[in-house]
């Protein structure tokens, strides 16, 4: 199998790390060669189809020749997966060329299954074998495949609810501590749990593209702006410095403790959430049981609870880091090897 | 692809609806055709090359001619899957000679796992893409494919803890509610929580072998009497008629009653574990913090916690029910659609 990989930040880095170390033990347990042939970040990228050598793959861009993506077409078919662990919209294109060319894809991006539906539909449902994106959803965590299995061998979803951002489940585990909001929301800005802009996080965008990418794995014809979705902040702070946007955040600190008193004596607790039925789908703040499963994680675990018909009384669970460097890379690499099994 | 079905338990029945219910679906939208091509018990079985009559498949045995395995031999080759769901040790020579003859098989049955280690080498080990055994550990739970992920990623395990057992879990949920031991027992017999003698759960053999297996994927050339297994009744009490065995239950009443306190004085509580690390496997009673994973725990579900070098101070856990008949045959199903992708 071919590799061509797009995007070479933390976690792409990571990968090639990953798939360098452990490419003979692959070998010679699951008898799959993997050939990394190219190498691309925005400005373009080095590329071989008999393979790259190995001091270019991990010292790119170097003073490798860079070439561009169309010096690549032609050579793609079958024994080629485009790996995408970018964070940008514009691989869409890319992807679906090498689909066309019956190519295997592997994306951390979710930005390519969040646009258009169409696009999702060519990428996900026209390809379904050939198309993998674990990761989109709780990084290394077997979420999606979860999902389809549960689909494709009949099971009805009666709800899928989940928490699916560490930063906001860290930011709620403090406030749960009794830890004002803008503290929490600084503190986790200062461990570098949160972006640069905190309102990345804090709008929950990111949360409604995981929960629009599971909407439409379950094969409803979804857009991104049909997610009921709350943001933690008014929009009215939206326009502000980042400097101006942490002082004004103290005034929602009463707000937060208010609503934290009064799910309190419910014996309930706030969480950050994803909910979806057979209708709707929603993303904001919701008061859970203090002894559910949602209501008892703790700091940046991710969590999702399928019920289902078979899955009612006792739902399935899967819980544990949804976002870090090494387990998404992972997670990437799991799904290469996936797709090579089929080759 | 063509099944051929090997026992007609009640996993086996629910299984077969599952298949006759969905293959529409599966055809339309993964363009996998399943055909129904044989299915067997223990006194022999209904087979046909080109596919079995539904009435033949739902009334069987009803008054259909009955074959032996030996006419169904050489028809077998890569488009057949064997799947077992039986819980007998006599298939292995039947599931061995179908990967010979390039067959996939997918299974449900722990035992042909669990005897000698060169049975399993060459089940799953010689023939890893396409010998699948997802649901001999907590049935429909995703557990076998992410300890194996993990692996093959480079991950390194530090730690697996598990409760795979759910009558004994309710046993435990039970106990730790305050009721006796022998009543706990009693409770979960009268509801078919347990097998009918419900040594066959309290003698902890089949966490074993559920151990075993993991132990086994994870490469390791161990043997059931290496698990260290206790068992929850004195060897003693082995020979004792079922009566006798639940009036003579009672006898450890104190034990557990003292065990149960000494571990709440901890802020601990008792659970039936599965515990390996790189060296050692045992299965037995252990106290855990009872605001763990483990400990909150509740009734009948299943629960595996994978600690590893990504998975360190936060890991991959995943919960829900480990046994029950929808939820395995699914889990088989899932199995069955994976090899057909293989093809």
């Amino acid at each position: 199998m071919k590799i061509i990989h797009l995007g070479i930040g933390k976690v792409g880095k990571t990968l090639v790390d990953q798939i360098l170390k452990n490419k003979e033990v692959i070998r010679r347990t699951l008898g799959i060669y993997l050939i990394y042939s190219g190498l691309f970040n925005s400005k373009g990228g080095i590329f071989s189809d008999s393979g790259i050598d190995i001091r270019d793959v991990t010292k790119f861009p170097g003073n490798a020749v860079i070439v561009d993506y169309d010096k690549v077409i032609s050579f793609l078919d079958e024994n080629y997966i485009i790996v995408d662990t970018t964070a940008s919209s514009e691989t869409y294109g890319f992807l679906d060329l090498a689909l066309k060319k019956s190519c295997y894809v592997a994306v951390s991006n979710k930005k390519p299954l969040c646009g258009n539906f169409n696009h999702f539909k060519r990428l996900v449902q026209k390809s379904e074998r050939r198309f993998f994106y674990e990761t989109t959803v709780g990084a290394g965590l077997p979420v999606i495949r979860t999902l389809m299995d549960l689909i494709l061998t009949g099971d009805k979803i009666v709800q899928i609810q989940g928490c699916f951002s560490g930063t906001l489940g860290y930011i709620f585990s403090e406030i749960e501590r009794g830890i004002a909001f803008s503290e929490a929301v600084k503190k986790a800005y200062e461990l570098g749990y949160t972006e640069p802009d905190p309102r990345d996080d804090l709008s929950g965008l990111d949360v409604a593209r995981k929960a629009l990418i599971l909407v439409r794995t379950m094969g409803r014809k979804t857009h991104l702006d049909e997610i009921k979705l709350t943001s933690l902040y008014p929009k009215q702070m939206e326009k502000l410095s980042v400097n101006d946007f942490f002082e004004s955040l103290k005034n929602l600190d009463p707000v937060f403790q208010k609503r934290t008193v009064s799910a309190g004596k419910k014996g309930k607790t706030l969480r950050y959430v994803v909910t979806m039925d057979s209708e709707s789908c929603r993303v904001g703040i919701e008061e859970v049981e203090k002894s559910s499963n949602l209501g008892s994680l703790k700091g940046p675990d991710n969590l999702i609870v399928f019920k289902t018909e078979r899955y009612l009384a006792n739902p399935l669970i899967i819980k544990g880091p949804g976002a870090g460097i090494g387990v998404t890379a992972a997670g990437v690499f799991a799904d290469i090897l996936e797709a090579a099994k089929l080759m």
